[in-house]
């Protein structure tokens, strides 16, 4: 220990950087290297008590692994929220994509419906040191984050809903231009009576749309009326009832901008159902360009989510993060587009 | 070595059983035990030409790691084909499901299109020991097999094509049952025109459902036309363009059973340019039950082959194989069901 270190409130004597060494976490805590070393390797074999004293040191130490010690595997995690997700494999193969060119496997997991991942995938992380983390919709706690970070383990969230945590490397799409795009292309058409279907109202990117279709209608001078917004889920059955609702008013729209593919497709079938030809009688919007888009009847007009893409920019991010580039933006959205294809056409 | 040790002929003694211990697989190879190691466990830092030696020699002694030994990691090895085939989301979940309930994670791999995984595949499986292997129709050739089994990491072939390799644990579904019950569903309605689009006919499961065809029709005493049976790809573009074919015939069929739901998806476009109304016009039967059969128009009749739960068969039989079970049965195929919706009806 030099002349030229601190002694912290709670004992342990740091570097001129402040952050102290593996040796002096252990002292601190009255354990041994080793066992401070087990604890940054997510390893079983040290007791509950003793691990949460060491978490707790390096965090509030801001302890960071030396770059150049332990090398990283080839390997990527890969989180999600739930897989049964309709856009999961558009995102597997952007992930896929950057794996190969970097020889690198994927390691996937789902968090099971809960926001956060478990403890037992972040011991699995830690034990492994994958070379990036990408997180789908699913976030960390403060305090997983404090554990990736503190072990280099770089992480960033792939986030089309569109409220990742500040500070937070995340890539998302542009949502609101969506919604703009969308709803000026009905506009066009000559629509005025255009319904917008939207996800879940909690998550941001439901907001980011709807919000690009009132703009998209107040500039053109047409009222919303608030009638026509409505707040759903984003599956198929959400699109039929809700398109059933819409589709059964005295005033019923000319046209329906949905939430994504997946409402579309329910209210296709609500069409059918009430007799309304697509799109003679009523033109349809999707959002998100899942592959069955252009497999149904008539194919869907939609706008694109360019999910591959937005997979490979995280990935990406996360290896550049952990080879120690500090990219000057670490925050992006990537530009939704408009893709016209038969479910829309001018108003009778 | 005891008295009880052969020689075999190119000098290594082996056990009463005549698998030869490391020590002499290293003192054969001319190398040190630590160098046997490093390639057991697909570390890159060994010469090429000393890597190949000793697999050679672990490979023609059949060399197995000693259970207890090493500890399996909690992975599991998922390999893929093609990832955006339709149904790899399917086959995820279920390996998800079993991964879930063991604690484990999943390392995802894209064989990209070659039918064997690269070696650099392999070298990361036998670095990160999982507890089992799956893969999706890629199969192993027989150096990756017996490289595999000398480190006592169990592997399974989910099949659905339905052509594995003679003695290696494959899953998959029952593909002629699956076109016997949806021929037979035609029959039944009526139908006497029934055409087939089946897929590749160099994959098993292509001539399976075909011959599943022959004989529900041959068993109702109607004659097979070989004009109305056509090979296909697995694609919606393939359902179209053959189904435009067929519908155009003179003597039309009333019905086609598609290979698979995207085919059948291409023939619904077809149908829908000719002016044909499914089911009045043209009843439509496919294969797999893809989630997106529920969500078109009409809902699509079509066999289940039961992805979900053949990819947790397979999964399990991986594990159970790790863990030094010997099911009695290696090879399991998962019986189809027809899923009936509203894609067809009684002839007129």
């Amino acid at each position: 220990m030099g002349a030229e270190q601190a002694v912290t409130a709670d004992g342990v004597s740091t570097t001129p950087a402040g952050i102290p060494t593996l040796a002096e976490i252990a002292a601190t805590a009255g354990v041994s290297v080793p066992t401070v070393s087990k604890v940054l390797n997510g390893r079983a074999d040290v007791a509950p008590g003793t691990r949460a004293r060491v978490e707790e040191l390096l965090r509030d130490h801001g302890y960071r692994r030396k770059r150049g010690g332990a090398r990283p595997s080839k390997l990527l995690d890969l989180v999600f929220h739930e897989l049964d997700s309709a856009w999961a494999m558009e995102v597997i193969r952007g992930v896929e994509n950057v794996a190969r060119r970097e020889d690198m496997s994927i390691v996937l997991s789902e968090s099971a419906g809960r926001l956060t991942p478990g403890q037992t995938w972040v011991d699995g992380v830690l034990a492994r040191r994958p070379s990036g983390v990408v997180l789908v919709l699913s976030g960390l706690d403060q305090v997983q984050r404090a554990q990736l970070t503190s072990r280099d383990i770089p992480f960033v969230v792939l986030d089309p809903a569109g409220d990742p945590a500040d500070g937070v490397p995340a890539v998302g799409a542009n949502n609101w231009l969506g919604g703009l795009t969308a709803t000026r292309h009905l506009v066009e058409l000559g629509h005025r009576r255009i319904a917008m279907l939207g996800g879940p109202f909690r998550m941001m990117c439901s907001r980011a749309r709807v919000d690009g279709y009132r703009t998209a209608l107040e500039t053109a001078g047409i009222g919303v009326d608030p009638a026509l917004v409505r707040e759903g889920t984003f599956h198929h059955e959400s699109g039929y009832t809700v398109g059933r609702e819409l589709l059964t008013l005295p005033d019923r729209p000319t046209a329906v901008f949905a939430g994504n593919d997946l409402q579309a497709l329910g209210i296709y079938e609500a069409a059918r159902e009430l007799g309304l030809r697509i799109p003679d009688e009523l033109s349809v919007v999707g959002f998100d360009d899942l592959p069955l888009a252009r497999w149904v009847g008539p194919p869907l007009t939609t706008v694109r989510q360019p999910l591959v893409a937005m997979a490979e920019t995280a990935t990406q991010l996360a290896l550049d993060l952990g080879r120690g580039q500090r990219p000057a933006v670490t925050r992006v959205d990537l530009a939704t587009t408009l893709v016209v294809r038969n479910s829309t056409t001018a108003v009778r």
